[in-house]
């Protein structure tokens, strides 16, 4: 076991008190205060090195998730592409051809959107927490997702895993037939300026870990590099057990611990504890 | 040309934008504007997939920075591994074996260094920004580093890119013998923890597009996994111009351009540009 021993020897047991932590946290969580996201708000992409899952946020983008789901039903994103890949920003997928005359047809789907950001609030499950946002007045969870609040209006924050609408210059060019997702450090400043629709909720690093393009903003620069969506299916399409990850309910009281323990930090490793946390550090544990 | 209009078309115009105006900032920075770190303050690591930069911060950890170039001086590194990459978080890297009866020498180097998080603040060129910050009273910059103040005293800030010194439970097991390197969203919980020690300023895809460890914490479970590091050079050892990168200078007026436009965000794209900034999403332009 000398392998087991170098690694979790001198110079690694930085994170290892932190994993533990975390586990006997998450096994006194009792069966209730876990969800399995809705299969028809869930869709699925599959790589050749495995499969993306991704839950929608329609109680944010009705419009965008419907248009989306249309999309995915019509087989649009099968065997379309990962076209860019930007160190520390973003990975974005569809039709490489999109804009010329080879694009394929998005079929009964609606080819404009407005942008949609904001939730009703009378009907959201928002759970603030406690944490001095850069952005906005007030920061919490949704439903699993993360979000931002005047105090008045709820939107989707631009956190890593999130997954967005690309768009041209006006506030209707996207539909949903090119998306994206976060793969470095928050770009807040993208918050009410892109529609997000869901979150990456499994296979977050099969994306992450893709080789950076090479061409401005990190767009491939031939059709070599483009990396195929073998598909992209609802879930309710897979058949019996469609979703099997479970996502911590962040209006429970687990959540509110998991949040306390990020943010207390009072495992024995930590020399001086911040007893601060950040919207996008918090992180919504899954199992 | 259709490739490239597919690319730059419908969809993808999102980003484009932000990169002219970009462009068009640093096309009008002055020569004196930049800097070029100090060969002494630049170790280069060597991967078989190319070379990786790093800048190193004396002014915050003096022993340390002295410890990690002895290391590389005596060529500790050389034939080292990375040996964990996980995902949203870190790259760590040195002596598999470390821990071990089989554990390289560290020879004239010191085996324990107490912690250094502070830099002289009297010394310090310290230039704030304006932000709210979710861990600390004061953000800005210092020679191109990320810092975070209480007022009286600054630190390092664990942004993306930052390097800093793995440590086991006492604030003296550290030593730079173990590395890492922030590939994630940005860990501020860890400011005031770990020994930052400096900053990848060339060459971060590299490390962070790298397969992900499937044990635990990210860690690679098997050597036929690990990335070898073929050396690790102080950039005085490289001949004569052994560094190419220019920093822009963060208390120039360029700078404080930069700031300001990453914070406005005046381009037509944007809908809403929320006129604040933080601390990790500032970016330090390079050329």
């Amino acid at each position: 076991m000398k392998f087991y021993v170098a690694l979790f020897g001198f110079a690694s047991l930085i994170f290892t008190v932190l994993l533990n932590a975390e586990n006997v946290s998450l096994e006194k969580v009792s069966g209730s205060e876990w969800r399995t996201p809705k299969a028809e708000s869930v869709i699925v992409m599959q790589l050749d090195s495995g499969r993306v899952v991704i839950e929608l946020a329609p109680q944010f983008a009705p419009n965008h998730v419907a248009n989306i789901k249309q999309l995915v039903s019509d087989g649009y994103f099968d065997g379309s592409s990962i076209i860019r890949s930007q160190d520390n920003y973003v990975v974005q997928w569809g039709d490489p051809e999109e804009g010329s005359p080879q694009a394929r047809s998005i079929g009964k789907a609606r080819s404009k959107l407005k942008v949609e950001f904001f939730g009703d609030n009378s009907e959201l499950n928002f759970e603030p927490i406690e944490s001095r946002d850069a952005y906005a007045a007030e920061v919490g969870f949704v439903d699993g997702f993360p979000v931002a609040s005047d105090g008045k209006r709820a939107w989707l924050a631009h956190c890593y895993g999130m997954v967005g609408v690309s768009r041209g210059m006006g506030d209707d060019s996207g539909n949903g037939s090119g998306l994206y997702v976060v793969t470095g450090h928050a770009p807040r400043h993208l918050d009410r300026n892109v529609t997000l629709v869901g979150r990456v909720i499994d296979g977050m690093s099969l994306l992450s870990s893709l080789p950076r393009g090479t061409g401005d903003l990190g767009f491939f620069e031939s059709a070599e590099e483009y990396i195929p969506i073998k598909s992209m299916k609802l879930a309710t399409s897979l058949g019996n057990k469609p979703v099997s990850q479970q996502i911590m309910n962040t209006n429970s009281a687990a959540f509110k611990e998991h949040i306390a323990k990020r943010t207390t930090r009072s495992e024995e490793w930590f020399l001086e504890p911040t007893g601060k946390i950040e919207l996008c550090n918090v992180g919504v544990p899954s199992r």
